[in-house]
């Protein structure tokens, strides 16, 4: 079990399993636990070592505590939509039990398959991605995203002569670190500015990004600027998919939650005294891409229409686990 | 008449006028005189003192003489569209001429009647443009347009309540300059990146921009990023309009010549050693925009459909000039 | 169990349980029980009674029983969705039953259920669709449509600064219905011709609209007029959802049956003698939305995209119920 | 001359030629000249009658009366783009005259040809327009454009067999009159509400409409609704036609002045009492359609794309003509 | 057992029932059974009739021989997709068995179950495609689709009148076939050259194809030229709906497997000799419709909106069936 | 003179110039004289003849015959738009000859300037289209278009590494002319059938065919197929040009008159007996591409847009010309 915590954290070593909701919660709210995979099985296997140690022998007992730690654990980052999608993957079947030791077990058992899948998420989404690039294909990339710089690397793993335009992505210019990425990885890469997107796309053969948030009726946030190449690629007829493990699927917008698109400091955009005062900075860090324009989104469980997002959704949780909002 | 070339250069003082055309066609060369307007006009002003102080009395030496004064003026920058216009504009009726003065009136008069156009041409641009707009309007700008930028003034000049989202423009960041510029001015304007255009355009009444070449088919030839604009316009049903002296209308393109899009330095993307020696850099400078994302195209002979440009241009110098090339 | 019923009808007292499924046949066949969600209901509700109050104890009786019951509802009304939707809804489990109290229990629960969730559902639609309304958001709506006023008044409830446009809807106009119920919650309302909407629009950020019928596809059945608004907001990238109680959801068009669309009386749209005789009159009721238009469907079980209505249906009734066709 | 006079405004009759100028202008201002056609024809033919009635010999003294005899003209109706028309196409030729009999000449010639072909084009219109129906089309129509009624006419007089669809084109119902016209013509008539437009689209051939003014990008601003339709004929791939006579192009667009979309009375959309006093009632009586959906503008010069208007103007005043604002 | 094999491959007499997996396997990879539909009823039947013989009574023992025959199938034809489907729908609940008689029962009744779905497949889709064609209907085909065809003579069957457009489908020429089998079925019925689709789509009401396999996004695959008619019904705003069985599905697609289009001989395009040898030929079997273009899918389990198609495929296998890849 | 008629024609020699109008007449009407450029020069060669051989010296006589002799030649084929063309560029200028020998003066002069630059019109399309054509493009034509195989084979003798590819063009398979031509070039040539369009677009950069008629609105009359290939053009944001002599620009089509599409045998898509009676078979030899999908006419005059044709016609012929039907 304790291996099973070192995985997730990389380094932390506790003292009492006791401690464990609480203290996971803890390093969620600090920020020591980062990433959205990260905190997501974080989440999971602390109920999971939760219950393994629960001494209690009644259900019903046994069904309050896990609650109490669902919500302690959903509280340290409620906007976590890979958060919230750990733990109620770890607690959906829970009311089908009729005895303590089948809740414990199923909580084990369902928390453990979700790190399972989770951990193996980006290596099975690489897999099937790469799958559909094609020898020659010429790829367009935003930002720098794991997902889509690893279908790209395993394409050309599998020794299939590909070509890459990545853009700069500013203001944050992730583009720097996803060019020298695939150098090293020695994939012929060519860095643009956003601004030049239209002119290369009527070279490209298929446009590949990741994800943030996919919502229920299928929409994409994601990187700004995202959105745009979206357009462009629908422009051109140009194959858009998306690369996202399936805990990015938010539940809470099945109920109409907005995902909040952050908006960052000017001094991301311009230097200190570069612009006048009194000159406004207008600094998303997300957009959204409608489902139309997205012809697949590439997940561990294989590939989607933007309008399978709902059901998957509903497949791993249950309207019930819907219900506790 | 140096008056005239005065204005034109803003400094030169010529010590004869016989070296007219050779000194204008060395100022062109190394860049002395720039801009597309001041290049166009110091054409047409050196035709115009070659004309009025020729010696000769033969009609046929005339139209021999000044043929070559053009050709060696063209020469000095055989891709400037706008020096082509000035040119052709100032020669254009001298095949009508049935005695040596007219010819030579012919053609100071047209030149003088072109510089004068293209001088007031920006002025006129701002009114035409500056009665497009309302009050109220958010507008969108892109780089650093002088004939965009004067409508804006202009319609803020009016008491209009107005509001500007200005590109960063990346790789020059011509959007810093165009802010200053905006605020300076009293309006009310935010700086966005380039990849934010989509999230914006649905709060966007009208997007404005400059023109470096228009082509014979209507199509816009500008600063990089422009097309996207022009798209992103397009699919929010946002009115998009082009500012445009008509001397960048381009006769080369009439007969297939296409517009060459610069490339530039990758030093304009990234700093030295920024990333890996073998990434690649992809840095046009223009792109090119279809007609049918055009609204109109605002110019000192009022506001055209990009169906209207060939025509403009064949009733400004016939196909008689055109046979020149 | 009657106190159900009056919920139901509003006033009616029974005399005797076992009349209940023929009552309940005539007065949804009358009339006297109208509107799609009390038809569905009175249905359900029929059936659970009839099940409580059964006294056979044979599985196959009860089975051929209820079954028989089931048609003699569904006969009182073929045409109408939400009737079919309640009685599978509450007979969808009662081949699982492995006697004849399983099977009782299994219709009592799941008819109360469905009228619980029918109940509920307009409420759920307003507090979903809510959430997804910002602050000095502009919003469409077009004929009298509960689900979309219920959400929109839901958001003015919740402090959001809204504006709505709502169309006159020729040729019964209940345009004017809207705008008055509007004005009455205090909503800054504008009212407009049905030709004005194209006019509007670009100033408008979400279309809502509710729902006759949903088809397999995700296609939508409403007010004539509705499609129009669809891609009018589709021109100009306004969002546009749908705001449906998924018992609108029509089984009958998985099988292909098309939802009639209803040609109603030429005195409808013009005086008598207003026309000549042998002008003639086409007044069609609705018009179907076709599923590219339509960015959410905005639903008690949350928002789904136009992709995921047939799985929704599956889920709720499963293959075998629609073999019952 | 009197005659001339009597033709266009049917009935008076004049004391004295001098007094034609401000007794035109007077008749335009107090409406009892009224239509587009009619006032272009009355500033025409008043330019003529002074002209020929003018007793001076100077050439200058003559062009600057007439000038003054113009601006007189054009205040009567400043915002009248046919009397604009009708005026310069009467003095469009008077700088190209040597002598005052010219000039004079000049101006009756042109003023006589502006109204003589001012009252043939509608049936020209007519005529060119029939020739583009085909047997057993079905044509949709809007509002009651007596251009596109008589191409209408024009194509059953032929013996075509037609079939048409008009809307009712609320809130003044114009509709009402085009289907009596249209069926006492013997033509097989079908009267539809605005928002049925889309459901009867997929059975059109061709949609017909008229204009109100013509806009110098190819722009079409008439009735409300028309933009509507114009945008679900291109949905389905149906033809989208403009019948105008060429004096509905408008100069002032040339030059930015936007078509001022009038507002009319609330009491057109509702009766008194019939909705709360909060509620807005906006009632714009014209829409703009953007060119990309209109395939051809008939006119009595015949079939134009949108991308020519500009030309047609230029061609038919000149620059010279469009300085004079 | 034996009729049920028969019935299968229409004639075969088998010895020895322990030779059922290799010999199905054989005369599958032999061609002996050829067609979506026969390969995938081949399959399914050998797998009922192996375990209905089983002689061990090991669960565990069971499981692996299955696996093991499973495997055989399979290999028979890795990329028939219907083989694929038919064989684990046979296997998919061979892991909730308890006992090995639990276990050969259910491969046994889900073997039977697939083929006798498959086997009413058509019939079931020619039922449900036939109510969706209205009287007076013209309809568009393409190739010489047996599920597309179905509803057309069916629909016709039942008295409806319609009209249908056949393209000739080169190179093969399938519409030779194709408008025969329609006139003998008393159709009106016009053959068209594969290059006039779009001059008559415009008189078209829906257009319905066939489907080679269907993606796990929802695209199609089948003949070449159906995307072009996809498009050109989109142009011209026609229902466009695919005719299919589920076993068509393409599970393998889900994990991103490409479809492999075949490329075929050039003499199929061209006759010996009939262009020099320095010609290329391309001559693609099928193209790749986008799931954007399609309005509904017709199964034998309804009609679907591609969105679905994931989500009926995981509905019949579950991503257990998945992992097996 | 003769030797003009010699080019014209290839091998005539005629007795006696008096029959020349007569004579060209019939070789046009008994198809000794074909194809659109070549008619058009024999009409405006047999005017050029026949006035320089005029011998009566009446103005007034003189226009009478000319007229005369033009209704004779125009009478020979009436729908052939180059005739019509040449004619009336022959007599463009014959109102405004104040002398007889003036206006004969300007009918040879016209006459022959028309077939001069007929003549070189193919060879100017070449050279302008040729530019327009980058290293390495990869282009699609259709049928067997002199102008557009002129801009291919031009770009390749420049040098450019093209690839080309062709479609079948059923019925009349003039493909197989297509790729014959173009590999005996030295061209890389792709045969397809013309269902393949769109699965080849994604790799095209350019699409280049010649035209039968343009229409006044710009839209384009061309070999079946044109208008497919043209919307699948767009649709991947792919070039398409058309080229076209001017001459081809239908005068005609500005009143109305429709280009008539004919049908041809069934002869030509089956041959006898191939298919039952009882099928229809549709075979029209052009369709339409709506002006929307063109993004320039290539003519011997430059590049164009759509939107310009209206106005290039009435700068050849005038107003005036236009009367004459």
């Amino acid at each position: 079990m304790s291996g099973l915590v070192r995985y997730i954290t990389g380094q932390c070593i506790r003292r009492s399993v006791s401690d464990i909701i609480a203290e996971t919660a803890s390093d969620i709210r600090t920020m020591q636990v980062r990433g959205a995979g990260r905190i997501a099985r974080a989440g999971a296997s602390a109920l999971a070592i939760f219950s393994e140690s629960y001494k209690g022998d009644s259900l019903d007992g046994f069904k309050t505590d896990v609650e109490a730690a669902a919500r302690i654990l959903l509280a340290s980052r409620p906007t976590a939509v890979s958060l919230w999608n750990g733990v109620h993957a770890s607690t959906k079947d829970i009311d089908l039990a009729l005895t303590m030791s089948e809740a414990r077990d199923s909580v084990v058992r369902n928390a453990n398959a979700f790190v399972d899948m989770s951990v193996k998420a980006l290596q099975a989404i690489s897999e099937i991605g790469a799958r559909t690039i094609r020898n020659g294909d010429v790829i367009m990339t935003h930002c720098n995203s794991s997902a889509a710089l690893g279908v790209i690397k395993k394409a050309h793993d599998q020794g299939k002569d590909i070509k890459v335009y990545a853009t700069e992505s500013r203001p944050w210019r992730q583009g720097i670190l996803t060019v020298g990425e695939l150098v090293n990885a020695g994939i012929d890469t060519t860095l643009i500015v956003d601004s030049a997107v239209r002119t290369v796309m009527g070279r490209v053969d298929v446009a590949l990004v990741g994800a943030d948030t996919i919502m229920s009726n299928g929409a994409l946030v994601n990187k700004i600027g995202t959105s745009q190449i979206a357009l462009m690629a629908d422009e051109a007829r140009v194959r858009f998919s998306v690369c996202s493990e399936t805990y990015k699927f938010s539940p809470m917008t099945i109920f109409g939650d907005e995902v909040t698109i952050e908006e960052r400091e000017p001094g991301e955009v311009v230097s200190k005294g570069e612009v006048p005062d009194s000159v406004k900075i207008f600094n998303p860090v997300f957009d959204i891409t409608p489902p139309k324009y997205i012809d697949g989104i590439i997940t561990e469980l294989g590939i989607l229409s933007p309008g399978s997002v709902y059901d998957v959704m509903i497949r791993q949780f249950g309207y019930r686990a819907l219900d506790s909002r």
